[in-house]
């Protein structure tokens, strides 16, 4: 049955052997799909042997160099972060916000001139009362799973898992467009002050690419200890000018003179209007991505971990909105407007407000230096929560089980790997300038911080500890705000760009329930809860298909006898000029160096079976005497021993073709589960 | 010994295992290299099974459409061709050469005005002079060597292996450059004709190309019959031509008026120097490529092969002869010079010359159009002849073998790939405008012309037969006369690229002994003329690396038990939070499922080994151990079972790693000959 079943399946389906080595990977999906069995009884066994294998290599190489030594599974602990380490690891996006967000809402204002002006500061207060919201809720997320929570988690485990597919999906997509428009702001703006580096935009951006990635392959601790000095340095300086923003302002009464005077404002061309003042809210609003980052990433703090990622998530919150406030209250009483990004005379809201506050001496220089350094390492965030995020959605078997894997320095590799191809593509595609993608990316962030919210009220609702009621006003209060921006985003941006953020998740969705689906197939269909069943184990009957007398096919010959007495020698016979005359010289040797030496060593002598070819078609012919002898036989399986040539330079390959990897792939595709293909390798002294 | 000299073989020599399947196509080789032992005797053989196989598939596939149906081997007789179709297939080259072949010389002698004009015919007559010499020749060639004579038999079989060798790379960079020539020159021509074409060039050139290829893969009959009629009515037509206008020219005494005016010659810039005749002579001698092409392919014709051919090739000659010939007188009496190409008011000498003799009516423009066709198909003959070129020199052992085995449509169908791919990259590179090769590859013909004539000068002497001194005068001279040519062409078109081909060639040749050594190793490495030693056939160590308890596992352990008693099955312990759990599931399970059977079957349980793994490797430790049980038992082969998924989409290929394969490849490299390594595969059935 199976048989006929499978022949059926043509090799245009493109069927490919897969590995099953791999199971091993699959232990968290076999438990996530399946359920694990519960380990029955570990009773002392008299076979079981248990070796320690694979100490560290000794010695340097040049992965050590690029990478660190490998870091054993043990060493987990000690590649744990404090706070002062997690400000830079998750909070360079949220910080860096600071630099764009205000910028983005002040531009949306430009047409109403000096009226804008009024309106920044309470657009900016809203985003502040916003971020206060989301960080309540985030810091209950955080003792609430501290296992690393993330949308992700929260939303599947309180809404289910689509709404947590959903989450996962937005988040994915705000990450990889994040390290593409965070490297390209980033680079944008250090070639705008050096515009020599114009033409070297892509490569400057893939280089800081190149860069995040393989810091975050060589660990979590490492990125940092290395990007604290920038997202210090970036904090105190601006902390300074709006200090001393602030005190020119008090002492002057609210009006202080200008070191360097801002451009003149523009007068307006466009009246107040309240679909203006949601466009800036909405634009504004990017100003909050990278909040998430923490509570995705609760695994990677030091003892007390919940303690500690609360304290990190508060001093980023606590450093934002110091930036936020301080940055919108200034613009106002410097009158600094937005200038139009990409027109002759732009200059960042940022450069004129340290210019005007500070003057354009060193300090000024440092400030500008410390802000494109943060800038273009915002993308950091995204690389520490994205292979995070994956490692969780794949442990559930809706991403490819690779991404749960701890690599060589005990970071989830392949999700390192993923985020930075995507980016990279996106840097290419976009040849390093990305401005279109900015409108696209607070959606997902919104998404999934709304998705979280709504899974905290849930949560609590169901827990009923102390002071739920609180936390469920909380939260809620903050799944409706979050909720609310998502729509006005959409709303304002849609025709922008958000459109296509809007079509991407749910397509990213419908893939995950596919890998997902799949994985299913193979566990149900492989799981076995029944003793092996070795009785009746006979023989198969072996197929060596040969050409010529030589070692090879002895070899081959030799190897065949030690699986079973049922050996059949399959020749070709092309019926060209030539064919003849090698087939009879085959068989002219058959009786004297094959059929003898059987008889003599009481082993049944093999088949010789010569196939002719009047189409001088070489595998169709064994693969069809194959099928006909797994039919001839219902009962037993067939064994095709295939020697494999081991050539020690790779260029040798173009010498042979590559009927072997065919053959196999045809007789596994056509073959039914009796048909297994043995290579059997001879190797090339020379 | 063997065990650590391979394991020495470190992985990043790239080894690569490779089929050894095609032994079957080496026959050839092996009888080239080794030299076939003779066939003994041939008994009757008690177990000889002899099938007929791989019947013509029914029904007509794409395949069958683009290419016709599969030709079985008996067949071939019918695919030969006769004189009518063999001018065609093996004569545009030739013929085509009258179009560019008196232009080229008449380019050069432009700066000499009227007095360019009196050297022409000269210049022709010596060309007519070599070309009847060369004829000669090649008749004598195609009696000598009937089956497929060439350049590189006639100069292998008697000026040696190396001679050969170089006539043969000579040819082979001589069709390459004349493929991409003659498509790009025949493109040029009609864009130049129809401007609006320009843009397309490229994309002309290949689609010519394409349709060639396709063409000369439905094989060479179906090339003689399509190709018939462009061919026979360019002849028709420059014939028509030329006779009329000595028609005309005789009946005005020598001075023809001219239909339509030739443009004003230019005043002489430069005096008669022998420099410039040299030159002249060496650009004219382009007419001479591809009058090789008939000695190639003599196969190809229908019985008696030798007197075909020999039809073909006079054929071919006379009118070629009468063409250069009536050409030069003509372009003299009606005072034809060339104009500069690439420079406006360009006008081919064959469209003057027409112009002149039949004015611009239809007649012209058929005459005109079946001139750029010829072009255009001129490639054609590399086309049927270095296919057979790379057959006789694989059959020899100095190219990979494929280029030996006749096709779907007996065709050898490599060499028509690799020659299609060699000239789309020449076009592709240089965009399809490819004038800066046409120096190149008279080399390559001349070098081939000197060297098949030295060759038959060796053929006569040696076999001292009828007239002997006389078929030796004939070549010698032909070759005396052919080396000064290709001395002339180097010297004359030296700094004008000549040298790549003399860089080309050299190239080629490295590469040819280096294919031949390679196969000379394996075939020297693998004969073996003894008995099969099958006494003392003792079972393999079997290894079963698994990570649960699964139907896969099952499957394995069985098939582990048809090998041998000696199972061990392999788990990889991680050492992270969850490895214990994975490893004590199976450990729970193994005395009840595996054990237990295996006593109760009287089998010898297996030992389970567990691996702990620290740096979470999976690969390595597998490796280690599989090396370690080899040199525990060094007198035992260890077969390692490696489960394969069948998928039946290949996206879901992405869902798994790579191990498998790794692991394969790893054990194969490191390992020596006693590892082999088996893939039991697993059928999905959803």
């Amino acid at each position: 049955m199976h048989a006929s079943r499978q022949r059926r399946i043509s090799l245009s389906s493109q069927s490919i052997p897969r590995s099953w080595l791999e199971l091993y990977d699959e232990r968290i999906l076999q438990k996530s799909i399946l359920g694990t069995a519960k380990a029955r009884r570990t009773v002392p066994m008299d076979h079981v042997q248990v070796k320690k294998t694979a100490q560290p290599p000794k010695g340097k190489s040049l992965l050590d160099i690029l990478f660190g030594r490998p870091l054993a599974s043990e060493e987990e602990s000690r590649q744990r972060v404090g706070p002062l380490a997690g400000v830079p690891i998750f909070g360079l996006d949220a910080l860096s916000s600071a630099a764009y967000g205000p910028e983005a809402a002040l531009t949306i204002l430009i047409p109403m001139g000096l009226a804008g002006l009024d309106h920044i500061v309470p657009i900016s207060l809203t985003i502040i009362v916003l971020l206060s919201i989301v960080y309540f809720s985030y810091r209950q997320t955080i003792v609430a799973y501290p296992g690393g929570g993330g949308s992700y988690t929260v939303a599947s485990e309180n809404l289910g898992a689509n709404a947590g597919l959903l989450a996962g999906a937005a988040l994915m997509v705000d990450y990889i467009l994040n390290v593409a428009v965070g490297i390209s702001a980033g680079v944008g703006a250090v070639v705008s002050a050096l515009p020599s580096l114009q033409p070297h935009t892509l490569g400057l951006c893939l280089g800081i690419l190149l860069f995040l990635t393989i810091m975050n392959l060589r660990g979590v601790r490492e990125v940092g200890v290395v990007f604290m000095l920038p997202t210090y340095l970036f904090t105190a300086c601006l902390v300074g000018v709006i200090v001393t923003g602030v005190y020119e302002a008090v002492i002057h009464g609210g009006h202080p003179v200008a070191a360097v005077p801002p451009p003149a404002l523009k007068p307006a061309i466009e009246g107040v209007s309240l679909w203006l003042l949601l466009k800036a809210f909405a634009s504004g609003c990017t100003a909050m991505t990278g909040v998430e980052a923490v509570s995705n990433g609760v695994q990677a703090f030091r003892e007390p971990r919940t303690k500690s990622a609360q304290t990190t998530l508060s001093i980023i919150i606590g450093i934002l909105i110091v930036l936020l406030a301080g940055i919108a209250y200034l613009v106002r009483v410097y009158h600094i407007a937005a200038t139009a990004p990409g027109q002759p005379g732009y200059e960042s809201v940022l450069s004129q407000l340290t210019a005007a506050v500070e003057g354009k001496g060193i300090l000024y220089f440092v400030t500008i230096a410390s802000i494109l350094t943060v800038l273009a390492l915002s993308a950091n965030t995204s690389f520490a929560d994205f292979p995070r995020l994956c490692r969780v959605i794949a442990e559930k078997g809706y991403l490819p089980y690779p991404f749960s894997l701890r690599g060589r320095r005990l970071t989830f590799s392949y999700g390192v790997y993923a985020l930075a191809f995507c980016a990279g593509m996106l840097l290419i595609a976009f040849k390093g300038v990305t401005d279109k993608l900015i409108p696209l990316f607070a959606v997902g962030a919104f998404m999934a911080f709304t998705l979280s919210q709504a899974g905290m009220v849930m949560h609590w609702r169901r827990s009923r500890g102390h002071r739920f009621r609180s936390s469920m006003f909380v939260n809620g209060l903050g799944a409706l705000a979050t909720g609310i921006t998502v729509c006005v985003i959409i709303v304002a941006k849609f025709t922008e760009g958000a459109w296509i953020t809007v079509l991407v998740i749910p397509a990213l969705i419908m893939l995950m329930l596919g890998v997902r689906r799949q994985y299913a197939t193979i566990l149900r269909e492989t799981a076995y809860d029944k003793p092996a069943d070795l009785r009746r184990i006979t023989p198969p009957i072996v197929v060596v298909p040969t050409q010529r007398w030589s070692r090879v096919t002895e070899k081959a010959l030799r190897f065949a006898y030690t699986l079973s007495e049922e050996v059949r020698v399959v020749h070709i016979a092309p019926e060209t000029e030539k064919g003849d005359e090698v087939t009879d010289e085959l068989l002219s040797v058959w009786s004297e160096y094959v059929e003898a030496p059987a008889k003599k060593a009481g082993l049944k002598p093999p088949e010789c079976v010569v196939l002719r070819s009047p189409y001088r078609l070489v595998m169709t012919p064994i693969l069809d005497y194959v099928l006909e002898l797994e039919d001839q036989y219902p009962d037993r399986q067939v064994a095709v021993i295939v020697p494999e040539l081991i050539e020690r330079r790779w260029i040798n390959y173009l010498l042979h073709n590559q009927r072997s990897t065919a053959l196999k792939l045809i007789l596994y595709v056509r073959g039914n589960r009796r048909i297994i293909v043995i290579n059997v390798p001879w190797y090339l002294q020379a």
